[in-house]
């Protein structure tokens, strides 16, 4: 990345060279430069976020904060207080009346809050076209598709507005655009992040997620996030640190692996995969299948039901006030009985069981973030199969309770960005982190 | 108890004062002296009872088998090669091709197999009246039920018949026969034993359990059927042996207990309350309110569909061969949606944090098992109330992931069984049986 990291600004801040109202100046003149591009659904006024540097300033222990005035923004889907929550549905929206506690550590490190980026509404879509505003497009142009659902957040990171961003993920929507827009996309193991003040999609699978542009950026910000809270009935305890022991590298074998007929993006895995076995990375062979099977029942089984928990009112009574694609797929889930959850739950738990066993070979698992990319204009045109293909790698990660972050990886031959994501179990957040940082050293 | 231990039995059966001919030879009169009493839906033949016996004593290893010659019964819910699996309803009976891997793992440590005992169809019930055959009665006498779903197991033991019997626990299927028939019953945590070989009631909630008449004996066969299973998904390692520290017992607010008008009842159990606090053991204050509205989720809500997940094809095909008021319960569950199954879990995630809460400052929890007995008429003429009223402190049990153990604490002042239940979190079941232990040699 070639814009400042978190470090760098908080070094600029306390160091003199630069201050939080200088970086608020410029973040503010960013995004309006940029005009109406479909990043941001609000943003903070000028005068408010000037003076909320200002504050930030004049607080005694400013020097020591650790995000000392690093802007960042947050999905649209989780509430700051005194800010509308719009899910990208004008009207569901509402103005939160309480921050989501996650979001309150950044501020109390000192971090500055610049405004609500873009979503697929209700966060339902990895692509980012299911939106009533401006469709956003991919940092690296030819129209292509930002992804989603966290395409602002994504978006943001790239264009050096802010260098970190909050995101979310239910089945890959804090990992696929951060693999279109070439940044880095943590999801972190369910539960470590508060989810309080995230409006649910599926809210046994959802999580809090973390955008950034490198990898130390993403620690700095997870470490304040992370905290237990009694108020998130899914909420535990960060796992063990990354114990310093080699990390076993999962692949699964090459002929495995779908890109959906796109070669250059195949070519750019592979140098991935192969550059490892070339620096003797402790490489183990694996299966995808379970994992794949488990995101099979995400996308054709039931879970889509677990939305209407808190759409199905809205749905019932204001249906044209929803995306048409995202309305299709909200009232897709009234068709499952409580049996076929039943049914669904019960083979995931003999997925769960086989992936563990997987386990105990292998510490992470490489896989491609997305296996191809599109324009707007194919989503558009195949909106429920170009995000099926988005979903390939991601779908089953909460399911199966993983966690994973995508690291780009340079670019494919005809400049489209590669993305290898590196997912774990459960707590391994530490160990898929280490293994992160390493790989994208190497792509240096 | 007055029947012998087994401990007892295998003492003998090796001294040479005994011999595991001579008890399957007892074992077989007595059973065939009570008649068609509703215990055993079948038994095996006593020429095979006694040619087992025989292969038994001519094993090289028989003497250092820790079961060697101990007979014992299964529930009708179980498989075992050779015999007809019936959960009481004839026509979907079939002769088993394997045996569950928990019973193997009795056989192979010199048990020997007598037959299957009664339960309510399809494990649907807690009361034991739910069967086409004879219904059984309490070993108490005064026509009182023998509870359900597991009664014979409970019967076989209280009869002295056998000195253990495999029973299942679902929502206290396992615990309240063994409290109207005042024997222990041990529900371990859920996946401690393989349930492989088990026809599910609510597969992801049902475990096995087992009826002895002592707690001794419990360990004994627990110690030999507990074993992580591969190809059980729900399958997982014991937890931490007792650590020896003293264990908090945690007591709700008496007025916060249900004896439904039963004061003989209730007053056994506040006797065995004062008697804790008598002896000085570390009793602490804790809420009974999180416990009873998992219960109440049960009771109330989507988890009878996932009855049908195993039984609605043959509910469809042969309704009339089901038991009518099991036929009404089952078909109950086709009336929820997957959006109650959902809002049900996202509820039962809450209540579950907030019990896992409240093990921080106690150990286990002491309850009674059940707050009320019934006679056969009475569960006859209001199958559903009877039953609720007797899953009073038991549906919640698998619900929050907890196990526990049903203690016999002698007999009200009117002569009908006493029992207490201690419950603990998920793994704690070293600790859990400890604790009853202490209890159980307070009461003698």
């Amino acid at each position: 990345m070639t814009f400042p990291s978190i470090a760098e600004i908080v070094a600029a801040h306390t160091g003199g060279s630069g201050s939080p109202t200088e970086t608020a100046v410029r973040v503010a003149d960013a995004i309006e430069a940029r005009g109406d591009d479909g990043t941001w659904i609000s943003v903070v006024d000028r005068e408010d976020l000037f003076a909320a540097a200002q504050e930030l300033e004049s607080r005694p222990d400013a020097h020591s904060l650790p995000l000392y005035g690093v802007p960042f923004g947050v999905k649209d889907s989780i509430d700051v207080a005194g800010h509308r929550t719009t899910l990208a549905c004008p009207d569901f929206g509402y103005i939160a009346t309480d921050t989501a506690p996650a979001i309150t550590r950044l501020l109390e490190a000192g971090a500055l809050y610049v405004g609500k980026t873009s979503l697929d509404q209700f966060a339902t879509g990895l692509n980012g076209t299911r939106t009533p505003h401006t469709i956003p497009r991919s940092v690296f142009g030819g129209n292509m598709i930002s992804g989603g659902s966290s395409s602002g957040s994504a978006l943001a990171v790239a264009l050096g507005q802010v260098p970190f961003a909050v995101a979310t993920d239910t089945a890959g929507s804090g990992r696929v655009p951060a693999a279109l827009n070439g940044v880095v996309g943590f999801k972190p193991s369910r539960g470590l992040i508060s989810a309080i003040g995230l409006v649910p999609a599926c809210k046994s699978l959802d999580c809090m997620t973390v955008m950034a542009g490198c990898i130390d950026d993403i620690d700095r910000v997870f470490e304040i996030m992370a905290a237990p809270d009694d108020d998130d009935p899914w909420s535990r305890a960060r796992g063990p640190r990354y114990d310093g022991r080699t990390a076993r590298i999962g692949l699964p074998p090459l002929a495995d692996l779908e890109f959906f007929g796109d070669e250059p993006m195949a070519a750019a895995h592979v140098a991935v995969r192969d550059r490892l076995q070339r620096n003797g990375e402790a490489v183990v062979d694996t299966s995808l299948a379970p994992f794949l099977a488990a995101g099979a029942l995400l996308y054709q089984g039931p879970w889509v039901a677990e939305r209407l928990v808190v759409f199905e009112d809205f749905l019932a009574m204001q249906p044209d006030s929803i995306h048409p694609v995202v309305r299709e797929i909200l009232r897709s889930g009234e068709k499952y009985t409580a049996v076929d959850a039943f049914r669904a739950q019960q083979r995931l738990q003999e997925l769960r069981a086989e992936v563990g066993r997987l386990w105990r070979d292998m510490d992470v698992l490489l896989l491609p973030t997305i296996g191809t990319t599109f324009t707007v204009d194919e989503v558009l045109a195949r909106p429920i199969e170009c995000n099926t293909a988005l979903g390939h790698y991601t779908h089953f990660g909460n399911l199966l309770d993983l966690c994973g972050v995508a690291v780009p990886m340079g670019l494919t031959a005809d400049g489209r960005p590669c993305s290898v994501m590196v997912l774990g179990p459960a707590l391994a957040d530490d160990t898929v982190l280490h293994v992160a940082t390493a790989l994208a050293k190497e792509s240096l």
